[in-house]
């Protein structure tokens, strides 16, 4: 698929089959993330990936809104070590999220990192915060996006030189 | 160009020739950054287009780090209401650079947001901050990645089920 249409199709989407994700993309997966940039290239993300149901089923208790989190196929834990930007997070999650969909496969972030217990759970050392958490798996019906989650429009979007500045 | 090998090979890259980015392409980078996901759909990003010269004069007096700023075709504010997600932020920024990618246009992340002054510069309203500003360009030389800057091994990037766990 075409890189543009790519990243402007994909949609956070939570509903999964059960279908497994094969070995060799989650790795693409990984690396997808892995390559993001970094603040100085200090590289202060790392990923855990999340596969076993006791393990998923401990991280659904540390959030809001983690129903689905038992039911997908591969969870991805964002890590990120304390100081660092979660804006750098935020592109290591959108990295591995739109490799996936290139992929067919439909992802969802999903809030954990208000929870000392995922640190826990995960054995994090001292140093190291949950950014996000991400959920992956084949969408249910096949369809990469199921909800078209609409957006604001261009015109409030996007600002010119100043904010509030309409576009010359 | 393939999705994956677009994300994997995209670096962050400060060096452009002074070539203008195109309309068309400034729209669809614009585009991308707008159809970024983000918690519960509560879209907190915009983003401000400064190419004018004394706009980004003054944004690099907000950061270290700038010097390319000025002299940098594009730059791309993005903005986000208090309370939201940096990790938001880094998802809309992670879209545009990488679509940006595809098209041969390098880009960098340069923070300006611990400033006020930049609050100021792009007359920001109170419940309004800047998460980071994104400078684009044609990269000198023609080349997209100038700056191979390596990356940690993968089995120290990855961990399985809990932290410090190898592969299975």
């Amino acid at each position: 698929m075409d890189v543009y249409r790519t990243i402007v199709t994909k949609r956070d989407t939570r509903d999964y089959e059960e279908r497994t994700i094969a070995d060799d993309v989650l790795r693409r997966i990984l690396q997808a993330g892995r390559m993001a940039g970094s603040s100085k290239n200090e590289q202060p993300i790392t990923a855990i990936v999340v596969r076993d149901g006791e393990q998923k089923a401990a991280l659904a208790d540390c959030g809001d809104f983690t129903a689905h989190l038992p039911t997908s196929p591969l969870v991805v834990v964002i890590v990120r070590t304390e100081g660092s930007r979660p804006f750098d997070a935020g592109r290591t999650a959108q990295n591995m999220m739109v490799a996936a969909h290139s992929w067919g496969i439909a992802s969802c972030p999903v809030g954990i990192q208000h929870d000392d217990r995922a640190r826990e759970v995960l054995g994090l050392p001292a140093d190291q915060i949950v950014a996000m958490a991400v959920t992956f798996g084949y969408p249910t019906g096949g369809r990469p996006q199921a909800r078209g989650e609409s957006r604001m429009p261009v015109d409030s979007y996007a600002h010119w030189e100043r904010w509030g500045q309409r576009e010359p």
